[in-house]
């Protein structure tokens, strides 16, 4: 193990599947590097980076076979106080090795840019006690659904849910911005509906509208939402981003944030899809992901679809893509790549440069990456 | 099966594990209804609905024990031409279903408001081989890294690939707007790195710097990024936000956009992590997760540990936040669902208010689950 980190560390335990000792050591070895230098060990010459850079081994310790807790700090400075390299550090393309599960984090007690990084709840349990007026009991919530109903059915629905003593009335998250129950039209009718209906009971329901699309779509939903006077707003971060709700949280929203599940298991998209359509769909013209026979867990089927996708895209009106694989490969193993994709391709070769050692050694490998290139398929 | 859709369908296929066929059409007829209505199907009244909203099964057919292909049509006017409902139809909530997989999908011909939803690659494999001058054979890329070295010895190592003739030299995924390499002084000196070399070489090598952060910060560095000529950017979408680089590729970008894959196996977080602390940390005032016992697949401890985590959350600084726990709980269960949670809960009940009937039953079932609540702890 290694000795204790000398700065404010990031710590993190994962749960890492391993059948044999030698497994493990490689695995939780991968794990120190992998989310933040992302090089083999023995291309790290700078001894900054070595000290401050890469993850500290904690504990590993059995769990049920062949499961073991893993336990490690990074140092938060890899994190740069931003949310979105935050994750990265935390479960970035670890998150695409099977072996590996995510399991808890602790933050270093001394850390001056976390806010910058994660507001952190703004309201709280105690702030909404106080908008919906109930500081003991449990409270109460509905959803208004479903996605097809008109602005006036949603709206009646939302004053029979306030007149029966709800507390937290929320949009389901599949209504959107639909032609039959657009953004303000329904904002403005539920929020009529439960002004109404508190007048009458003395009560202080809420209605809380469901933000989505994209960021400007989303910022602009809440100004009219906190204008109308709503009591609370809900997103799904896995659907919107993680770092756009942190950015929403510490600089736009004036009301509690009811957060959304949806997209949560995301990674249940098979590969070819997620990055051979979804990516191209949203408008990547290239895309990386992890090669087989590296360090990640694709077959070589599933790597020759995922291409595919990209380079014949079977959705019309798609252009064709550009396939990255990455993650492992060798610059001798170039022609055997190149056979299998094709020349429609751009080959990734980032650690597999860097193993070669310093400058010349490195500019000599990088020429003989480009030269294996070339000479596979000469213009 | 159902009739064929009589309307613009996005066709998705899902592999379901099922054991018997008893399991197997509950988990069909819950994919058909969990990603528009999420209602079941005897609480849906409306005949528009009814035709328009819910999902078509198309196909049902074995593939290896126990999993089998599911196609289903979803009405595309479910999505709202929006990017993100559009990943809410294919795969919102159910993505947090053990037994269900993403596999497929295809678009309907008849989409006018697609480009309005999904951009698509602008440039794709012409628009980059344009840029970087290559007609023909594969194209080579490579990495800037680890995170930690000083920015001069990044541009040094852009430079020495640039020379070498790699043809996209891209930042590592993981480097943000660090203080060893911040992101203005960082792509200043590679562009000028690529530059120089380009000039001596005559090649058109590229630099694509990483963009990464919440939606302002990104925005300003592709500007940035932008005006000092960059050939491309790099983009995580799992970890930006799907949407967001939709909106990236509509709206802002004027260079091809390289997709990461980082976070894209975010599922294999434990939900007590990515619920529990992760959405608080990220700003979330209540978090609306799973139940356990009803259509998704925690455990009672997993929803407690969850719940803890809310509530009494052990990261120092961060506020009490309520759990919102849902998904099926029946408001019968008002009582039961309380013992467990105790009192700093928001109860999240849908589909078991909605399962009442129209109206006066729906408000009077809405009635009894407040009063459930009050009656379990009276003020």
């Amino acid at each position: 193990m290694s000795s204790p980190a000398p700065w404010p560390a990031l710590r993190v335990t994962y749960f890492v599947t391993a059948s044999n000792s030698a497994d493990l050591d490689a695995r939780v070895e991968s794990l120190l590097l992998e989310q933040t230098v992302e090089l083999p060990r023995k291309a790290l010459r700078d001894p900054f980076v070595l000290e401050n850079i890469v993850g500290r081994l904690v504990s590993v310790e059995a769990l049920d076979a062949p499961r073991h807790r893993v336990v490690i700090d990074f140092p938060i400075i890899a994190t740069a106080d931003d949310p979105a390299q935050f994750l990265n550090v935390l479960f970035g393309n670890s998150s695409i090795q099977e072996h590996v599960q995510l399991a808890d984090i602790e933050l270093p007690t001394d850390w001056p840019g976390r806010r910058n990084a994660l507001p952190g709840p703004q309201f709280g349990t105690a702030g909404i006690r106080k908008i919906v007026g109930v500081p003991e009991r449990a409270l109460t919530s509905t959803a208004l659904k479903p996605i097809g109903l008109s602005t006036e059915q949603i709206a009646f629905l939302c004053g029979l849910f306030a007149r029966a003593g709800i507390d937290i009335i929320k949009d389901d998250h599949g209504l959107a911005n639909h032609s039959f129950h657009p953004f303000q039209d329904r904002v403005r009718a539920c929020q009529k509906a439960v002004r109404e209906a508190n007048r009458a009971s003395g009560r202080q329901t809420i209605y809380a509208p469901n933000l989505i699309g994209t960021p400007t779509a989303v910022l602009e939903q809440l100004k009219f939402a906190q204008e109308e006077g709503v009591g609370a707003v809900m997103v799904a971060p896995m659907l919107l981003g993680m770092p756009f709700m942190a950015e929403i949280v510490a600089k736009h929203a004036k009301v509690p944030i009811l957060g959304h599940p949806s997209f949560g298991g995301a990674t249940r998209i098979l590969p070819e899809l997620l990055y051979g359509k979804l990516f191209p769909l949203y408008g990547a013209d290239a895309t990386i992901f992890a090669n087989f026979g590296g360090r990640f867990s694709y077959s070589k089927e599933t790597c020759g679809k995922l291409a595919r996708a990209l380079t014949q895209p079977a959705i019309p009106g798609l252009i064709p893509t550009l396939p990255m694989p990455a993650g492992g490969i060798k610059y001798q193993q170039v022609a055997d790549v190149l056979s299998f994709y094709g020349r429609e391709v751009i080959l990734l070769i980032g650690g597999g440069l860097y193993e070669a050692g310093e400058d010349a050694a490195l500019r000599a490998r990088a020429e003989e990456f480009v030269r294996h290139v070339a000479d596979f398929a000469p213009l």
